[in-house]
């Protein structure tokens, strides 16, 4: 494999001495909040050398390259690693909740029961899985300036998507590998990145929700912590197990207090390089909608889940799901009015407009960019419900009607030359959405239909009954007669109806008269006008000005700074350490001891079957869970934590409340890590599972803890 | 009947010349947010000369008196007129909900049926009601100030509510009247207001819940409009109807375009006074918390709806309440966030901070006041949480609860003498309180349930499964079993069983092991310390710096502004008006023909099925909404819109979008009162309801429209 190419940056982009001066100026105001942990770097800007310095480690290309090879992306979004050389991959138990749930039926319930493969013919398919491994990056930052160069910023928008694909394409094409274009810094650079992709993943082991997730809820994002987050997966290569060289060795009785650790992983998203303006914006619009929905649609799903068995085990890993979204955007909330962070930022923003203003050699669209931003969001408030609702699918949670969108707006797009399709129709994209709509992803209709009726209830009240796509689609039906109507006559819940539609082609498509098409036929125009007139005047606008911005930030502080997450591998660094929360000093780790007096024997806090049989054979005094300073956010959930050796000490599932706030800034006195001990994994692998094949494989059979 | 007694200012608030200058800065800096139509004013200060000059209607004192003689308060929340000489009293159909609600059977729906009383004998009494009617106000200012003078804030704050209890059952025994402390201008005037109080209240009539709440939760708050929001109770006095010399005629035809109206009610409450800390504390801590609850609790109350006939009556106005207050505070928190509305309170306040500094006679702890609430607010965030959740009940949301509360603490106080107790437990407020331990109100246990299951899992979700709390009532149970434990196993459902415990005494009450009054035991002494901590470090300097605050404003401005709504009587003026609405301009009367085309025959957008027979006899053009510029806040329901000559021209129960944030400012552009036309109330008893025996009452038989 290639090593990693060192970009250079473009022309335009080099460092003048000048900008020294605004370097140290803003280093001096920004280095007291940004201490050694803080960053989700990139493999190719890794502050190897800041490493060195604080902790007197030296991590070799060779360490990297091997946990980055090691590393794996479960594209619905956590993050994994190879544990052995035959595809065994070790993520969390949530990030295989999705796959946990497909499996399970009324008879069996892998949630309730948990699930071991005695023999790899047990392993278990996990419908509509993919995980991918990132091989390759090539910069493309001057490809695309070079294509965007002088145009208007909505005409830039559009050629940039359109550059992106076709890059993408051409990547595909000449490596055989997926090629997926990364915006960076806000647009101060583009990437390829290069990923192997495996489409045949299968469940190997999870233990039983109620130790994975023990606490549920009330403890999530809190910490001490009791929680056996883990979870392994198999990739296979033409009905075999793959072949996988580079993976992770266990240290078993993990890092000590104070010791270096590090997350390799795909950090899903951070908004740290937002303007002010943006930050605001935030806390006014699109959180307080979120939470007041989530909330509604929680309190739906906990009342229906007790109407039958069914919908019991059907909403068992959603309705968590749902509370951890509710948790995240509350705590966001509460990060957007932290005057601390607040201020941070504007004395941020103030020196980065001075710098520019007093740069000799940066435009005058520079100092523009930051209003230019605060216009283009003003401009937003206009359509920002209706656009939400229903560009932002709020108003249509529904896995039925999503099938029916992509069939509907494939009717359309494919009637096109694949150039002149929207980038996520053009052919080399065809073959991944026919193995969604092929995905045998059980569907229950009840649930759709409570999913349905409560999205559309929510349509209406928030556009009210007059807007006019409201009266068109319910005409004299009620939210819930519409709902009930669709998903009960549909067939969309059937994956080889979906896959003939497909594959018979726009025609069959057009003709169709399934409620749920005709339902997707009513919305689509809607969605596709509001998704264009948000690329044109909000969309085009702001990432223009980001560019600009991104680029001034180039020109002033080079590449001192790590770009915001974007689903991408990236490598942190940090230490085990716990924290001071309020008068209380919090330790970095928890026992088994400290575990047993918080079981009541009731749903969140209590042990399963197995563990109530077997797991006093486990050592009281075994970590369980423990907290690093390490700078990680949602995506990151299943990453290894490594020591300096390379070592899997633990694996991430968790940041504590304040890591919530990680999304806009880094707290370095309070944002931690939480990790899955091994020592507790392995325990519970020896004692509870008895998983002597996976230990073997782990080569942690004979292995005293 | 004594006129109202015109209080002097105590000699310390006379207005010294130099005032004037601050006067005239002040209002030139107000004038433009403040228009003629802003304020809700107490009955001995309104501006008539400010309405002569507007509007050139003079309204005497025999228009002012009658106004307010016919003028009630419905004690749970609302307020009504007096309509006819025999205790006739017109209010709103949603002010009677819960008189509906605990009058209806599975057998017997008033709300889905309506309700209308043939002959005296058929009306029925609704348990726990209760209507007040103002006789005097005395101002009790000076006795106050004198009481607490020279004393630290936490004593001056203890002392403050026991003066004025003593005042209340002073004046009590001296008038024979009912006496309510009141604090005006938060704490710039303290009164006495004496009512005559009806306890036996009747259900006259009311429409079907579908025609007074036609367009539901969607419509509610928005313009146009369509709902017959009517429904008569009658006062009763030793069994018969009681005599009401004072009462309002009606103008069928109503008021035009551009006349001037009056709105007499009881606004509950506003914040227009609050320093610009204060608000920014609301939009952070409390606003987004109950937004949360509330909108989680809707979605469970409504699939619990769905799981019976029975469940679906007992939510049937429920679920519409909780809808209500969630739109309330959805707008609220939009108001708070409004860059206009915010930046009038900086400047109000700006100018007078500065006003005061430069005041020579005002002391330096006029200038520390506003530092001093914005201190105060800082400490409560200490436990702001907790004190929500124990002390504000967040957590306790069950009636059964609630009674057991109630037994527990009086338990406590009545081993005390009368000045001793808590001022609610003091032995003149005693009846009040066996009156509603005694009232029928019919209690679900399944809906207990529901409540208190879901408010137990928020108190553990809020305060962790750790705290001291939450440990001692849950134990090992889940908050689920406790809910049930609690709510299958108690009486505290049974008016007798709490009426015998009351009258029992503390010794009965402290020795039964009724499981909810074990669960209020355990609890109580929560709330009490919480609730204890509350008013020493966050409500005791918060009110003197209030105090203080308005000290100044009485000394700069005079009395020429209008205290806070307090759900005390008010009188506001404004005419008849619609407003401009983005690109539209929206008129200000529907009518019955623009209501057809909404019909969509499902609920909330459905006609009853009287209406369905019958509606088409009255005219199409037949006014049914109105909206006026009058300044009301939530109180004001089913408050006389009344005209220059002292005729009912419209029945308040509403307002339009905007006039929610009318709980923070005025906005004269956009904030209108929403009420129901008398045509189509008078049109529909007439030819729907056929109610020819309230007709005549009304001497509207024989009129024509």
């Amino acid at each position: 494999m290639k090593p990693l190419p060192q970009h250079s940056p473009p022309p335009t982009l080099r460092l003048p001495l000048l900008a020294l001066f605004f370097m140290l100026a803003w280093q001096a105001a920004w280095v007291r909040p940004t201490p050694a942990e803080e960053g989700m770097w990139t493999y190719d800007n890794f502050p190897s050398s800041a490493v060195s310095t604080t902790y007197g480690v030296d991590l070799d290309d060779a360490w990297l390259d091997r946990v980055r090879q090691a590393t794996v992306r479960l594209d619905g979004g956590c993050t994994g690693s190879f544990v052995s050389d035959s595809g065994l991959v070790l993520t969390n138990n949530h990030c295989v909740w999705g796959c946990i749930r497909n499996l399970s039926t009324d008879e069996r319930n892998l949630s309730d029961d948990g699930f071991i493969a005695r023999t790899r013919e047990d392993e278990l398919t996990c419908p509509g899985e993919q995980i991918s491994v990132l091989q390759e990056i090539e910069d493309v930052t001057k490809t695309v300036a070079d294509a965007t160069a002088g145009l208007a910023s909505g005409d830039a928008n559009e050629k940039r998507d359109r550059v992106l694909a076709q890059l993408a394409d051409g990547c595909e094409e000449s490596s055989g590998l997926e090629c997926e274009s990364v915006t960076l810094y806000q647009g101060g650079r583009y990437q390829l990145y290069k990923y192997k992709r495996y489409e045949d993943v299968r469940l190997v082991f999870a233990p039983e929700f109620a130790i994975a997730a023990f606490g549920g809820d009330p403890d999530n994002f809190e910490y001490p912590r009791y929680c056996l987050d883990m979870s392994m997966l198999r990739v296979y290569e033409d009905g075999q197990p793959a072949d996988t060289p580079h993976f992770l060795t266990w240290r078993v009785d993990g890092a000590d207090p104070g010791e270096a650790v590090f997350v390799s992983g795909h950090p899903g998203s951070t908004e740290r390089l937002l303007t002010l303006a943006e930050l605001l914006s935030l806390r006014q619009g699109p959180l307080p909608l979120d939470i007041e929905l989530t909330a509604e649609l929680r309190g739906r799903l906990s009342i229906w889940a007790t109407t039958s068995p069914t919908a019991e085990r059907i909403v068992a890993q959603r309705l968590p799901s749902l509370e951890n979204s509710l948790k995240v955007q509350r705590n966001r909330l509460g990060a957007l009015h932290n005057e601390r962070m607040l201020s941070l930022v504007e004395e941020r923003e103030a020196e980065e407009r001075r710098a520019v203003r007093e740069h000799q050699s940066l435009g005058r669209e520079y100092e523009s960019a930051w209003a230019d931003v605060a216009q283009a969001l003003e401009q937003y408030e206009g359509f920002a419900t209706r656009h939400r609702m229903i560009a932002g699918r709020r108003g249509f949670r529904s896995a039925m009607l999503a099938n029916a969108l992509t069939l509907v707006d494939a009717a359309r797009e494919l009637k096109l030359g694949s150039a002149d399709r929207l980038p996520r129709f053009r052919d080399a994209a065809l073959p991944s959405i026919e193995r969604r709509l092929g995905a045998p992803i059980p569907v229950n209709r009840e649930f759709e239909e409570v999913m349905l009726s409560f999205s559309l209830e929510k349509l209406r009240e928030r556009l009210g009954p007059d807007d006019p796509l409201v009266r068109r689609l319910m005409g004299t039906e009620s939210p819930q007669q519409l709902a009930r109507r669709a998903t009960s006559e549909s067939r969309m819940d059937d994956p080889e109806f979906r896959t003939k539609l497909w594959r018979d082609g726009p025609g069959a498509i057009d003709a169709s008269d399934d409620p749920m098409l005709e339902l997707a036929r009513a919305i689509a125009p809607d969605i596709r006008s509001l998704t264009e007139r948000y690329a044109e005047q909000v969309e085009a606008p702001i990432r223009a000005a980001h560019e600009t911005i991104a680029r001034a930030r180039f020109e002033l502080y080079g590449e001192s700074r790590y770009p915001d997450a974007t689903f991408t591998l990236r490598l942190s660094y940090g230490q085990v350490a716990g924290w001071q929360e309020g008068e209380a000093q919090v330790s970095p780790f928890t026992t088994l001891a400290a575990l047993r007096p918080r079981i009541t024997g009731q749903d969140p806090f209590r042990l399963p079957d197995s563990w109530k049989a077997s797991s006093e054979r486990i050592p009281e005094s075994t970590r369980f869970n423990l907290v690093s300073t390490n700078d990680i956010i949602g995506g990151n959930s299943g990453s290894p934590l490594i020591d300096s050796k390379g070592l899997l000490v633990g694996l991430v599932f968790d940041g504590n409340r304040h890591s919530i706030a990680g999304r806009y800034w880094f707290d370095p006195e309070l944002n931690r890590t939480v990790s899955v001990h091994p020592a507790i994994m392995v325990e519970s692998m020896r004692k509870v599972y008895e998983a002597d094949e996976l230990l073997e494989e782990l080569s942690l059979l004979e292995t005293q803890p």
